[in-house]
């Protein structure tokens, strides 16, 4: 007999953000696995057992709630956001994929959620509302020439870009280096979005212009979103623009 | 005095993935502007009206929102999905921008949702596990050669490509067309993943390899992911395999 396992996406941080899906699991779950912040978010219940980790130690995380469900126990994983974008879902395939085979046979569901470029790009306007990508900033799980050659294919080819995991500690110069880079694709007046923990208390969206943009306004629980050359500001009496990209696209600038 | 807009996204159609707050203001909104089959989804209240609309006229829904709006109503309007991903938030800020200067001063808030995509992700595995692009495949409101050239541009840098509008009736050969190309870009075996009504009663999930994928597998409804490179199928028994993009890419095919 074996456990469930659930990887649970618990949207932005706004718990009027998370899913009745996820709260239903959230309960249901016998241990939650998870990094330490995105735990202090789920609701506490009696009984519940939690095991916060690292939030470099992805796998290892993964490789411990598959054992624990193997073992019979019904175990929740949760991320901040989506599970599926770079977050815990792809660390749970991964570990299922080197581990033992019993837990190929295991019950897994993963529970979406509203991924940060989401809630960001709802706070200012519709910036995501034409074609755009969504790539990790970090150089630590791919070479950083492929992250050059993905941006300069994106803002090439007229996608609008989310960035996450912009900006860190041990990443300090990329996010930099990328404006730098997409100055050479996109013009000068191309919205900016830097969102911040957006839902919580500590929320902070600021919009500014491609050629204003700097890399020390973003840190780790940022999402910045880079427009199109077809990307537009609306300005609002006594309120902030509102930042769109229009439904209809032309042609890319490069 | 003026009333109140809210865009929202009322996720993939299954009613666990609505969010609280969306559920919140759809109570609170005194009429309803959508199209109608998503109108069919919004929980039924005594006093409030529904204006239904066909899909194709976004920003006449828009316009008819916003001057109910501005006559100091509490609207709402609905998109599936996340109103910010080819959906009404878009045709809300272009219908703001072209209409009375007056619309600008309204108190306009959008609500995120679970977005096609991330749910037919999660019902597979974690495909939008790495860098990722969302494209709309409609020639409708681009150029078909820009949707060739994003498409190139997307599989040759190696992000995984969410394919939205894949298919209708007045565009019955674009889905194939974009299968040829990729197949220049991609490997034989690339996961391709067919993701119809996800969570709702009609769902239908079909995962095959690109060189065996056909247009005719999607309808409207469906979300359309094509893996990288590097997207794998992970083998179970007495379950359909998981689909995944490893956290850690190396470089792209083309």
């Amino acid at each position: 007999m074996t456990g469930k396992l659930w990887v649970i996406g618990l949207g932005p941080g706004n718990a009027g953000q998370l899913t009745p899906e996820a709260s239903d699991a959230l309960r249901a779950a016998d241990i939650v696995f998870g990094y330490g912040p995105y735990l202090d978010r789920v609701p506490e219940r009696a009984g519940q057992q939690r095991r916060g980790s690292d939030n470099r130690q992805e796998i290892d995380r993964a490789a411990q709630a598959l054992a624990a469900a193997a073992q019979g126990a019904n175990v929740a994983v949760v991320s901040g956001g989506d599970p599926g974008v770079f977050a815990m879902a792809a660390a749970v395939c991964e570990a299922l994929e080197s581990g033992p085979v019993a837990w190929r046979e295991l019950d897994l569901t993963i529970l979406p959620g509203v991924t940060g470029m989401l809630a960001v790009a709802a706070r200012v306007g519709a910036p995501l509302g034409h074609d755009f990508c969504a790539m990790s900033l970090s150089d630590n799980l791919k070479p950083w020439p492929l992250v050059e050659r993905r941006l300069r294919a994106a803002a090439g080819a007229g996608f609008v870009i989310a960035v996450y995991n912009p900006i860190s500690r041990a990443r300090p110069w990329q996010l930099d280096k990328a404006f730098e880079i997409l100055r050479e694709h996109l013009p000068a007046a191309t919205p900016v979005v830097f969102g911040r923990a957006v839902g919580r208390a500590d929320e902070r969206v600021h919009v500014t212009e491609l050629s204003a943009a700097e890399g020390s306004e973003a840190d780790m629980a940022t999402c910045v979103i880079i427009g199109s050359a077809e990307t537009r500001a609306v300005e609002r009496p006594h309120k902030s623009a509102l930042i769109y990209t229009p439904r209809s696209n032309s042609v890319p600038s490069a």
